[in-house]
């Protein structure tokens, strides 16, 4: 039987919108925009859009005007009821009413800002301006746009049989990833792939297939959406953004220098347990971890973000015991180009010497590698960050020199601020 | 949006059939039906059915109320008007009118016959007997409903994703096939695998892919069914059954002797063209040609069921050419136990030195080997054979013994009246 009606329905978009929901996005940004929304309301901030692989040419591959109406229809966007009831009566970590009600009046009312978007040789080059916590919420829905629109133009001129092959060799791919991992004792892996997905319906069936091959092993996805309709742990604590603009707001060396602690103070008063996760790596983990004050050390876990994972892990197992600390009782979230393979690894090494967990990205939700011809579906390293805050440029160092930001002049200053000296250099996959 | 009327209409079904249409069969069975209908209507035959791999066992996995179920549904079924008028209307092999009024006024008033079903240990018994044109019907559904039952035994186990990555994995496989074929010039495949098949949607399913990625090196399907659903061509010719009980029927040794070519002697009055196809392995091949009258020699072409392929084409090449005939203008139909790899062997082998054409079954639609735990999705060697004819045993020799089929006396004699000698012996897969 031909359901009429939908086939109609389906009929009168005009557009197939990637994007349907302002919590389509990870809720580490809501929790983060919260924090900004309370301590730092007004300040001026400019996200932009970096493609970090140019050899994918992506002003070449989606058309400007399709662009264009996905950003347009993510712009018109409002927090719906169903969605504001689930974030004000849902408990995240254990906690009701992570959400104040200030905050959320705030976010019923949101609609997000004007986007800028130009076109330069084969790129786009798309920024956003404005109040940081507007601002703030355009990251995840632009990139799972442009990481979308680029899918969309490869499987444009794939025939209808092509199409089904590649789901099936994709799902073939995943599910092979979802047997090796289950069954391992005491994994704990949750769906960090939003920004970079493949797409929506994809990472919605990549969440579901976790949950069904690895049972209460998978602990949750970042995506509020999907947790919302599956019933799902919502999953995040805090990203790098904080620390880049609140150092790019620093008026000195010394404020500069205590900046990223600044950044963990204000989140240490808003929140407690599993959200008090140091992310130790913005401008050097070493130096960082040895100037931390010491009720950082108290705080529930680390989240290893770039540089060799197990040396990250190490460093962290080794500061904890340096305070005093038992790293058997303290988590380490790894979340760094992590594939099935390295995640074994990882867990084997590391399992009793200290609690661990896995934030599984792109190539849970984007592992389309070597499915199409000339691998025209591979996962390209696409991000989307503040690059200035009142007007100053934002920094990143991270531990992996090829992923850092900023200014040259500016990335000298912070190294030395920062005491950073050499660094081993990370091929970025995605 | 949910189709409610979709979900009641489901609901409604107390089983789900396998069979839903009497031209859900090989088209070669209308063909020897019609055969048969007009020139031996009233010989009383016996079918059975017959499980040659007996590490399946078919009613430990199979309830027999759920067998039964289908079956009696298969003889519920009658001629539908639509499938008539297709049969009637179409031009088969270029020729209007291929059924003839009087066969088609008999063909929708069939419904099949009574079966006699009983459980021997692990296995069933389950034959057919009444007259020829209306038991041999059965030969088809009845392994399609055995086959389908066998695999949803095993799939009824499987959790949902188990399934879709399943499907997923088997999709996959057979598309890797369809690359490996497709771009070979003057390929010619159909499919003949409605009898051994995963079920009809994955038959279904099957053509299409060959549609879609061998455009017209695909040349049709034996099921008319599909044929007539997909407007494809239906192809076929005749089969073993024919001479194994134009045997059974003869009255002294030289009567059988005469057998075989007194079936292609009928079919050479009814049919003419690419239908002019000798199935010679039925009582040995060499012998079957040497002493073959002339007549035979004309015909557009052969079919190779059994035995090695390569010399069966051989040996048909060197009588063409010591009857005078050119290979080069004649068909060769290579229709037993292919792969994809066996295909491409076969036709860079046979290429230019005749037109050569294939049968693809089993592992086109059935090829769910490694997909599974202890692989019990496997296809298996499942036949239903006319095994007497107005009371006397039928044989079949083949150019496998393995093949062989009848009463060990019956095939002594059968040896010696056809003289075959020796045979080499090849593994039955499906």
């Amino acid at each position: 039987m031909v359901d009429i009606a939908t086939r109609v329905w389906n009929h009168k978009w005009k557009i197939d919108p990637i994007v349907r929901s302002l919590i389509d996005t990870d809720f580490y940004k809501l929790l983060m925009c919260q924090s900004v929304f309370r301590n730092k309301p007004d300040t001026e901030v400019r996200f932009s859009l970096i493609n970090r692989t140019k050899s994918v040419p992506l002003a070449q591959l989606i058309d400007e005007g399709e662009l264009r109406e996905q950003l347009d229809h993510i712009r018109s966007l409002s927090l719906a009821r169903g969605e504001s009831t689930w974030l004000r009566g849902n408990t995240f970590y254990g906690k009701r009413q992570m959400f104040r009600p200030d905050f959320m009046e705030w976010f019923e009312a949101l609609r997000l800002p004007a986007y800028h978007l130009e076109r330069v040789g084969d790129q786009y080059e798309l920024t956003f301006e404005g109040k940081w916590p507007e601002v703030m919420m355009w990251e995840i829905p632009a990139l799972a746009v442009l990481m979308e629109l680029r899918g969309r133009a490869v499987l444009h001129d794939m025939g209808r049989f092509e199409l089904q092959v590649l789901y099936a060799r994709a799902m073939t791919k995943l599910w092979q990833k979802v047997e090796r991992l289950r069954g391992v004792p005491e994994l704990r892996i949750a769906d960090f792939g939003t920004r970079r997905r493949h797409s929506f319906l994809w990472q919605d069936w990549c969440v579901q297939a976790m949950v069904e091959g690895l049972g209460p092993n998978f602990v949750g996805t970042s995506n509020c959406l999907i947790a919302k309709n599956r019933d799902l742990e919502a999953i995040g604590t805090n990203a790098h953004e904080l620390p880049m603009v609140y150092a790019a707001l620093a008026r000195d060396d010394a404020a500069l220098a205590q900046a990223p602690y600044d950044v963990l103070a204000d989140w240490h008063e808003e929140h407690d347990g599993n959200l008090r996760i140091i992310l130790p790596d913005t401008y050097g983990t070493e130096g960082f971890l040895k100037r931390a004050p010491d009720w950082l050390a108290g705080w529930t876990g680390i989240r290893i973000d770039s540089g060799d994972p197990a040396t990250g892990a190490e460093v962290a197992i080794d500061w904890w015991k340096s305070r005093g600390e038992d790293p058997r009782q303290k988590l380490i979230i790894f979340s760094d180009g992590l594939d099935e393979e390295k995640i074994l690894e990882l867990h084997a090494r590391f399992k009793g010497r200290a609690r661990v967990s896995f934030g599984w990205g792109t190539l849970l939700t984007n592992d389309f590698r070597g499915l199409t011809q000339d691998d025209r579906l591979a996962p390209f390293s696409l991000v989307c960050k503040a690059v200035s805050a009142n007007g100053k440029p934002t920094v990143k160092l991270s531990d992996n020199p090829n992923k850092a930001m900023g200014p040259a002049e500016e990335i000298a200053r912070y190294k030395r601020v920062f005491r950073v000296g050499d660094q081993e250099a990370q091929d970025i996959l995605v």
